[in-house]
């Protein structure tokens, strides 16, 4: 049987850009030891008392159909956490929770666009990004972010793109760059939404992981709260990745219209996850802090070891569990590193090429691996990199 | 800022079908004791053992990503458990496990639709069916199975709809109307989607709930195997409904591409929640026996109370937690029935209108109250008929 066109086309060609992954778990299970950089996920599970909420909650009887748009406490917990992180004031009906981040964004993309409509998102690009909008039934149009800025967008490409657009998604703190926009990237991000009648789509997923700068949403830049779509999670902030608990903050209209969507592709997310998600919330700032720690701490170790080195760059940048690596003094294209990488030091990254173009001769590590397994696998990565520069200079 | 047109025609007219519920919850919340027979989910929680397999998963760390098409032991006995059921072979790559049936039933459309693709769907339907297929961008059309056939779709409507088609969408047994579709029934299914080239979407969420006849699944008769989708849940027969865990079987290549729609939609289901699955099914027929009997109770002592009835018939029917009521003979129609039934005995029941045309003048009640609370519901709700017909002849 003829599946339809629209989810044929999801994943054009094939390739999820997980090649280098899957790779590296076939290995793994042939039994050779593999050191994992490409997981955007922590080293620590969630935390227990998190998990003894949940089960007490479930206990008690939270088993039962839980409301589509939310429990109530949890969607006003939000609702305080984003008045207070963008001073635009937020209500429950400015919330839905969502069995997930990604769930939000699929949700942003069916508010914003209809068959056939243009999504405009920011090159280089989470890996199911183009894919997300292709499923909402949109066209999926990158706007390049280039090496040269840091990976931020320029205005000149946003606006050249812009015209019969409708949404623009955007992701700072980024995945896999690592960039944090700062003030004067979000305005021109928001005047070109302005000029061009776009909602924007801001995936604020890593907003507790901000080492360099600050986060800034850009919703609450002046009149953006009308136009923007906040995607936002504790899968990261509170390392419950696999409890799928995420939200999408917008206007009371647009999130009224995604709870409709909510009853007819997911009805509801699990009443003792929002309770579990409740507690987390509850356990402040310090608690974030400790569950972004680590990821602090590995950057920083890496960027003293590459600071002036002449094989290998890091790109400057500012947030997020990740580290994005220029690697074109090797002559080598961020794919031919990478599986070079895992052949012969049996460490997998993830190419630049699988998140677009704009990062092509560039690999993203991932700050992932417990402190003593990251050196390893770093030095390891670095000793492969200055092999390969002195192999070309010795060529030529 | 202005959603899209997709999201916006969800609901048209915005009514949602469930006006008495949500009015029956307002009486509630002022304080007036209600009856309410609205509510598809069953009166106990989820088994305490279950959830203690949840919380042993979850602290023995199945708290990250789990795999996105489902983890395998899950995958597999799901596949055992169709195959049993099916006679189909059944294996892994045949399964996606989803976050409830409601995720499966929207897969299965973004599988079969294209955008303005025609999808059908029988009448009376399960309320979510419409938005569903124009959530995917589909266009709902409804194929009456009228009351005097006990609500089974006929031969002559299906070939007068299925031209142009691209989906059939069944639910056996049924809900509204606890229709069993016998297998004569289901050949006619089977041949009309043979002879239109229709994908069959067989929503077999109730298959432990049969009181009469047989559950058959229509991926059971001949050369159905790679056309149907079947979408199947723990919520009703574990009295699992807020764990939301689901799946989708079909053909392989079609769940492949459901794999990479889930991807962008929803990024996979907790793991733990999985693992609870795994527990619950391994608890066997016995268990799942157990879950059932009380509807199986309550639908027997209705009926008993109903035989010969002047004023209310039950129409025929095998399985499901409901029982549709044929109450024509008050000359009401199934809204002012409702209506009436809530402001004056306190009792809430869906009217047959909130699930298309073709139950106008009946009123489905839910077989979900406690044993001792139904037979109290019920017998004000038959007192409350018998008047209106009484004085219905006095009037005349």
């Amino acid at each position: 049987m003829r599946v339809s066109e629209r989810i044929e086309g999801l994943t054009p060609g094939g390739d999820d850009g997980w090649g280098i992954f899957h790779r590296a778990r076939a290995l793994e299970a042939q039994g050779l030891p593999i050191l994992n950089l490409t997981i955007g996920e922590h080293d620590i599970r969630t935390d227990p008392a998190i998990l003894d909420a949940m089960h007490r909650a479930a206990r008690a009887g939270a088993t039962g159909y839980a409301a589509i748009p939310g429990i109530a406490p949890l969607r006003d917990a939000i609702a305080a956490r984003l008045t207070e992180a963008t001073g635009v004031p937020t209500a429950r009906d400015n919330v839905l929770v969502t069995p997930g981040g990604q769930a939000a964004l699929f949700a942003a993309h069916m508010i914003a666009l209809d068959p056939g409509d243009r999504g405009l998102m920011i090159d280089p690009y989470y890996a199911t990004y183009p894919g997300t909008i292709r499923a909402a039934g949109g066209i999926a149009v990158p706007v390049t972010a280039p090496a040269e800025t840091g990976f931020l967008p320029r205005a000149a490409d946003l606006r050249a793109a812009a015209p019969g657009a409708r949404s623009l998604l955007v992701n700072t703190p980024n995945n896999p760059t690592g960039a944090v926009y700062p003030v004067d990237t979000l305005e021109t991000i928001a005047a070109v939404c302005h000029d061009h009648d776009l909602w924007l789509i801001s995936d604020e997923v890593y907003d507790t992981q901000v080492w360099q700068g600050a986060h800034v949403s850009p919703r609450a830049l002046p009149g953006m709260g009308d136009r923007t779509l906040v995607v936002g999670s504790l899968s990261k902030s509170h390392a419950m990745t696999g409890s799928r608990l995420g939200w999408l903050v917008g206007p009371a209209e647009a999130i009224r219209h995604a709870v409709l969507l909510a009853t007819h592709i997911t009805y509801g997310v699990p009443g003792y996850i929002q309770d579990a998600g409740l507690f987390a919330l509850a356990q402040g700032p310090a608690f974030e802090a400790g569950i972004a720690a680590p990821f602090a701490r590995r950057r920083a170790a890496a960027l003293a070891r590459l600071d002036g080195h002449p094989a290998l760059r890091a790109v400057p940048s500012g947030g997020a569990m990740y580290l994005m690596l220029d690697i074109r003094a090797t002559g080598l294209s961020g794919t031919a590193f990478a599986e070079a990488l895992l052949d012969e030091a049996h460490i997998a990254v993830m190419p630049g090429e699988s998140f677009g173009t704009a990062a092509a001769g560039h690999v993203r590590i991932a700050l992932t691996l417990p402190d003593e397994a990251f050196a390893e696998a770093f030095a390891r990565l670095v000793s492969f990199a200055e092999a390969r520069v002195a192999a070309r200079h010795t060529d030529a």
